[in-house]
């Protein structure tokens, strides 16, 4: 049995590109292969797995032992605990390349595209299946999650299509209006604690000697953007220490707005954030056009960090 | 202007895969792609280049500055100097994911098969393109080479099917025959001194913190392989230090016997071949059936060598 697993505080890509590469590993080689998960399931994706009838994949506690299919990433950091006592069969991505080594040649594919689940359907496509409904929901559901309905600088043409085919194989009639949907059901952030809200879409890198995490919020709703600022800021400050990091970084993005605010802690982070972007205005770190953590901050925050 | 280029100390894949590639990339894109080496043609690749009438890509000093895409490795030891100051676009690769890393997204495709060769061939058909006569020659000999006419376990039924289509629009009517006389060709050492033999084929790789190199010679002659086993034994005590290595290893490969000999110089290197190489016979370390580094030699090593 070989388990596919996104990275760890999983977001909708991470899990369905999972369950999407699992179905198409299955239905491609007739073998054993099943979804797996390095965390909790967000509100977002626990939508897009209630729409669509889809069960969660069991948390994986640790890869040791596992034969594994990484997708969604390709850091040591982000990936389930134990990943070096394991075995990476394929890693399937969309992010920069990272810090995974192997003791042998494995099929490891990363293509600059906005979504991981563009890379699964392609693989369907390729081989000339088709994924049941609920997969090509889940997929496509990851897609308009990860391009934020294809609004994202890091949306190219190859999602846009994908997602158009999936959407017609999923039956959602109006994929703007199902995107609307799924993204308010994530940024609904309830009575969650300050924590829960950090840890929503948060994601360690190491640039050299240096680690840093970036957390990211997206919101329809600028007035709980405001909110969230203070109690983002607040966190980051007392816990910075319990992240493990050198630096973390905080993108509070308003999708209708098109832009992010970014708020930062730890010994620094404020210098590099503003070597890092420039153009921001001088008195808070607002961003127009800015909604990608991907291509719009890390490439930018790896630049300037000491190495 | 991109150019396209393999590892140091080229071989016939690194040299061939550029030349396709770059064609490929010419013709899917009407952009402009070019070739280029990052060390001396070896014998094996000037009688390749001689036979189809190809041009020898020129050498590319620094990468610095340069727009890239690298084929045939993954490793920062291996690659072209200057390379951190220059910009990756896509690596092609075929070997172990190594530790370069990038600040964005890019298209990086490793596929677990005998010869970069046969992911470049596969790329001219997913297009729906077709190579000209001498660049199919160029992307056969570099099957015929990586895989030594199919006999390494590394070859797959890829790298056949590949391998037999090239030499079907390339004019290679047994090929067999041609791959014997191009190996010849390779294996000729004629008046080489013993620093020129060491280097025909030799790449350096780390893990974790040690580094090593490990070189290798084919041939088709027995007493030859004797009489190189002295030579090389002495040029590696010799020269260790120069190699700025920890340990260095050397792969003396009888193709007809298909088997290696494996000597070594360096504090710890005996050590670890025996603890990788148990079956080898105790006064000699005579390893029936392993002809490819890559697959026999390199994961065994780096699973014992130190941290």
């Amino acid at each position: 049995m070989t388990f596919v697993i996104g990275h760890k505080n999983p977001d909708t890509d991470s899990i369905c590109s999972a369950i999407g590469y699992a179905a198409f590993k299955r239905a491609d080689t007739g073998e054993e292969y099943e979804a797996r998960r390095a965390g909790e399931l967000n509100p977002e994706t626990q939508f897009v797995l209630d729409h669509f009838g889809l069960q969660a994949p069991e948390l994986l506690e640790s890869a040791a032992g596992q034969e594994l299919i990484l997708v969604d990433h390709n850091e040591k950091e982000q990936a389930v605990d134990g990943l070096t006592e394991g075995h990476i069969n394929e890693i399937l991505d969309h992010h920069k390349v990272g810090d995974i080594q192997t003791p042998d040649p494995i099929y490891f594919l990363i293509r600059p595209v906005g979504c991981t689940g563009t890379i699964v359907y392609d693989h369907f496509k390729k081989a000339g299946l088709v994924p049941e409904k609920d997969v090509a929901g889940a997929l496509c559901s990851a897609i308009l999650s990860d391009t934020l309905a294809f609004r994202s600088p890091t949306c190219t043409p190859a999602d846009k299509e994908a997602a158009e085919a999936l959407a017609k194989l999923a039956g959602i009639e109006d994929i703007q209006e199902y995107a609307k949907a799924m993204l308010k059901a994530g940024s609904n952030m309830g009575d969650k604690t300050d924590e829960e809200i950090f840890n929503l879409d948060y994601k360690k890198f190491t640039a050299g000697s240096t680690t840093y995490g970036v957390g990211q919020v997206t919101s329809v709703d600028a007035d709980e953007l405001k909110v969230l600022k203070e109690r983002m800021t607040g966190y980051m400050n007392n816990n910075l220490e319990k992240q493990g990091v050198d630096m973390l970084f905080f993108m509070l993005t308003d999708v209708l707005d098109e832009s992010s605010e970014l708020i930062c802690a730890g010994e620094g982070a404020e210098k590099a954030a503003s070597e890092a972007f420039t153009s921001a205005e001088a008195d808070r770190m607002y961003l127009k056009g800015v909604v990608s953590r991907k291509k719009q901050i890390i490439p930018q925050l790896t630049e300037v960090l000491p190495r």
